[in-house]
C-alpha cells in the first residue's frame, strides 16, 4: 500500500483534470468511493479539513445569535406538499422508506429540511417576543438521484449546515440572508482562498420554494464554475403554506419572514481541485490537517541527536500541527513524495550539518521554494511563510478567474467564450425560455449569478434576444 | 405559549416519572416529540448540553490518538451476512430501504457501522505498519423497531459516536476497550454527575458480534437501571469476516484485534432524568447551556442605573455562560420560575437596595439556598458555589445508588428487592437459560453488569440455581 502511494499521480491537471482530482483526492487519503452507490468515505485527513471549515463557521454563527438544533432525519412525505414548488424541486431527489407501525405513507430521507423545521416553527413562534428566531443545524443529507458519485462534489449523501430564521420584517430577513452569504464568502476567500462572485440567481436557478436565491460561485481550473453556497430569502411562502404567525407588537397576527442558508463538504472538494498540481494535494495552511512535518537526516552516528533537536523544533512551533516523520523504514526521499501527496504546507529537513550550522531547510508545498534558516529566526519565518502560501494561492486563483472573466455582448462571442471556458458576463432579459435555449444550445452553459456589486445595465440590450437588458448576469458551464 | 410555560410541572418525580420526565423535558426547552413516530427533535438547549458532552470527550480521544472520520449511512444488505451473530443481533432492527440504478437488494440504514468501516479496514491495513488504527465518527443512528420514543433514552434515530480500533496483539486490544470505557467513567462522574458501576457483560447481554462487553451503567431515580455507554472486544471474529489481514514483522498474514465503544444522546436524557427535580430542570454547571442568569430588580426611577450595573456582573464573570435577562414584559418571579425550569445552576439578584450595600444575592437551583454575596468576592463565590453544585449532584446521586444497591444470595430475598426496584448483587452461574428464566419471572429483571473491581466469589453457590457460582452480577429493571 505504501508503495502504491509513492508512486504519485500519473495524470496531470491540465490534461485529464477528472481523473487527475480523483487520484489526487484517493491517493492524498483524503476520501474514497464508498461500496455504496454515489457515496462516499471521508477519511481522517479530509474531515479534519471538514471540521475546521465547521469551527470557523459555526463560531461566527453562534456570535451572530445562531443556535444549533437537531431535526430528525425521517420527513413525512404529506409535509413536502405544503410548499407546492417545493416539493416539485425535490421530488425526484428523495429517498424513500415505507413506514412502520403506521397506517400508510412514506418518509422521505431528508434532501433538507425546510419543512420538518417549520412545521416546528409553526408550533413554537407565538409572539414577537420569540422573533428573531436563529436557528442552524449540522447533519447528513441525502439526494438519492445521484448515480455517480464525484468526491465532495455531488455525492448520494454529504454533510452540511442548514440554517432556518424567521424574523418580523420583510428587512431584516433581506439583511441577514445577505450577512450570512457574507460569512460564507469568508469561508472560501479567507480559509479556503478561493476567491468567489457574490450574486444572486436567475428565477430559473433559485431554490424550489425561495423569493430569491443568493450565491457564492467560484471557477474551477478547468474552466467550470462552482457554487460554493447559498442564501435563500424565502419571502412568507413557507410561513404561510407551514401556518406559521405571530402576534405582532400591534396585537395582530401576522405572517413572518424566513430565510434558509446552506454550505456542504462540497467547499472540501473545491479547495483541492482549486488549488492541488501534478505533485497531489496543495492546501491552504489554514485548513491543513497537519501544516507543518519535519524529516530528519539520519544517520546512526547522529541519529540520537537529531532526532532530539528535532523535537525541540516541534515543540517551538506547537502552536501549529506539526509532526516529526522519524520513520527509520523510508527515506527522506520517500517521505518527500509522500508528504507532498498529502499537501503539508511546509516541510523542515534538518540533519547532522544542519545540527553544526544551527540551521534547518525549510521548504514550501505550493511553490517548491526551498530556503536555509537559522533556528532561531525559525518560528518568525515559519509564521510568515505559512502566511504568505495562504495569501499566495488566494492571488493566484483570483488571477485565475479575473484571467478568465470575459464580458460579451452577441451571442457570437458568447458560443467562442463558452468554448474558450470562460466565467462570461452579459447584459441579459432573464427570460427563463431563453435561459433554457441557452442551455440547450451550448450543451450546458447556465447563470451562474447576478453580480450584487454591479447596477443593472442601463441601455443594453440582451446578448441573446436582443430585447432590452435586464441585469449583468454571469454564465458558465458548472458542476 | 410563554404562559403555559410558567405553568410549571404538573406531576412529582416520585409519584409519576415517566410523566414528570417528559414534561421536564419538553417544558424546559430540551427536547419534543417529532411528527415522525418514535422520533425526537433536539433543541438547542439538549442540542448544547450534547455538544459540551462531546467536545470533552473529543478531546479526550485525540489524544489518545483517535482520528474522526465519516462513512456512508447507507450499508448494503449483503454486509450483514458476513458475521452471523452481529447479522442476527441487529436484523429486527434495521431500516431499509430500495436500491436505486442497481440490479437488486437493499440498503440498510446503519443502525451501528461496524460492517461498512470495516470492509474498508480490510482495504487499508496491509501491514503492522498501519497499526495501531484508532478511528472514530459522529454521527445519526436509526433502530427501526422504535415505535414509541422515550425522548433521549430510546428513539429510532440518536445521535452517537462509534469508535472502531485494530490491533496487533490481544493484549493492547484487551487494554483500549478498557481505557475508553475508563474515559466513559469520567463522562459520566466527571461531567455529568452520574455515578457508574463499570463492569462486564453476561454472554446473554453482550453485542452481536462480541467477544467481550463492557458496560457503565448507573440506577435512575426509579430503580431502573440505565446503560450509559458500551465497549466491545470484538476479538477476531470480524476481522476473520471482512478479511481484515495484516502482515506482521515476522513477514507472516496475521488477523489482527479490534474493539468498537459508543456513547450517545442517551446521556443526555439519564443526567436530565437524574438530576430534575419538580420544580423542572437541575442541570450539573458543567454541561448547563446555561450556568448563570442574572434577574435584576427594576424600579422606573432606579432602572437604568441598576441595568449598569448588571452588565458590569456579566463583564466580571464571563469565563461562563451568563445572561442577563433584562426582559420588562415579565416580573422577577416570573423570570424565578422559568430559569429554574431550564435548569440553570446559579440564579443572581440585584436591586436597588442591593446597588446601595454593593452587594447581589445568589440563589442556587439544586437546592435553592440563597446568601448575600459582596460584589468583590462574587467571583469567587461563583467559582466555589458551582463546584459545590456539580460536587453535590454526584454526591446525591451516589449516595441514591449506593442506598439501593443490596446483595443477596437466594431467589426468595431477589424476588423482594426487585419488588423494592434495588440492584441487586448476587453470586451467578452465568447461565444463559437461568438469566432468561429470571427475567421472565420477574417481568424484566436483566444481568446489568459483572463488576470489573471484584473477584469471582469462592465457594459460593448461585442464587438461582444452586449451582457453583462463576461470578458476582448486578441485576436490576432497566430501560
Amino acid at each position: 500500500m505504501a508503495k502504491e502511494k509513492a508512486k504519485g499521480i500519473t495524470v496531470k491537471k491540465e490534461e485529464d483534470m477528472p481523473e487527475w482530482y480523483e487520484q489526487v483526492v484517493i491517493k492524498g487519503e483524503i476520501a474514497e468511493h464508498a461500496p455504496v452507490k454515489g457515496c462516499m468515505i471521508i477519511r481522517p485527513s479530509g474531515f479534519t479539513i471538514w471540521q475546521n471549515i465547521v469551527d470557523f463557521f459555526d463560531t461566527k454563527i453562534k456570535k451572530m445569535g445562531v443556535k444549533n438544533a437537531y431535526f430528525p432525519m425521517f420527513i413525512p412525505e404529506e409535509f413536502f406538499h405544503k410548499e407546492a414548488e417545493h416539493a416539485s424541486g425535490f421530488n425526484a431527489e428523495v429517498a424513500w422508506i415505507e413506514r412502520k407501525g403506521e397506517d400508510k405513507g412514506r418518509y422521505a430521507i431528508r434532501p433538507t429540511s425546510e419543512t420538518i423545521i417549520y412545521d416546528s416553527y409553526a408550533k413554537w413562534i407565538r409572539s414577537w417576543r420569540d422573533l428573531p428566531l436563529r436557528m442552524n443545524q449540522w447533519c447528513n443529507i441525502c439526494r438519492w438521484e445521484v448515480q455517480d458519485c464525484k468526491l465532495f462534489l455531488r455525492s448520494r449523501e454529504f454533510l452540511w449546515q442548514e440554517g432556518h430564521c424567521v424574523y418580523e420584517t420583510e428587512e431584516e430577513c433581506e439583511k441577514e440572508a445577505l450577512l450570512y452569504l457574507e460569512e460564507y464568502r469568508k469561508v472560501a476567500e479567507e480559509l479556503l482562498a478561493m476567491p468567489v462572485i457574490k450574486g444572486r440567481k436567475t428565477d430559473k436557478e433559485k431554490f424550489a420554494g425561495a423569493k430569491t436565491t443568493y450565491t457564492i460561485e467560484t471557477l474551477m481550473p478547468d474552466g467550470k464554475a462552482l457554487q460554493l453556497g447559498t442564501s435563500h430569502n424565502l419571502g412568507q411562502g413557507f410561513a404561510k403554506a407551514f401556518g406559521i404567525e405571530f402576534l405582532g407588537k400591534d396585537e395582530k397576527k401576522h405572517l413572518p419572514w424566513q430565510n434558509s442558508w446552506g454550505i456542504s463538504t462540497r467547499m472540501v472538494g473545491a479547495t483541492i481541485m482549486m488549488h492541488s498540481d501534478n505533485k497531489g494535494l496543495v492546501l491552504p495552511p489554514k485548513v491543513a490537517p497537519l501544516q507543518i512535518v519535519i524529516v530528519p537526516i539520519l544517520f546512526d552516528d547522529t541519529k540520537d541527536k537529531v532526532l532530539k533537536n528535532c523535537e525541540e523544533i516541534v515543540k517551538s512551533l506547537k502552536k501549529y500541527s506539526v509532526e516529526l516523520d522519524d520513520r527509520e523504514e523510508y527515506k527522506p526521499g520517500w517521505k518527500f513524495n509522500e508528504w507532498e501527496m498529502k499537501g503539508v504546507p511546509l516541510r523542515i529537513e534538518f540533519g547532522p550539518k544542519d545540527m553544526e550550522n544551527k540551521q534547518c531547510v525549510v521548504a514550501r508545498r505550493d511553490n517548491g521554494e526551498k530556503e536555509f534558516v537559522k533556528l532561531k529566526n525559525l518560528a518568525s519565518v515559519v509564521d510568515k511563510t505559512l502566511d504568505d502560501i495562504q495569501k499566495s494561492l488566494f492571488n493566484k486563483a483570483k488571477k485565475f478567474m479575473d484571467d478568465n472573466t470575459v464580458e460579451v455582448n452577441n451571442w457570437k462571442d458568447f458560443e467562442k467564450a463558452i468554448k474558450q471556458k470562460k466565467i462570461i458576463k452579459v447584459p441579459f432579459s432573464c427570460d427563463l425560455e431563453d435561459e433554457e435555449e441557452i442551455k440547450f444550445k451550448t450543451k450546458g452553459a447556465t447563470s451562474r449569478a447576478i453580480p450584487l456589486d454591479l447596477k443593472p445595465p442601463k441601455d443594453k440590450k440582451c446578448f441573446f434576444s436582443g430585447k432590452p437588458a435586464k441585469d449583468w448576469v454571469y454564465f458558465a458551464k458548472n458542476y
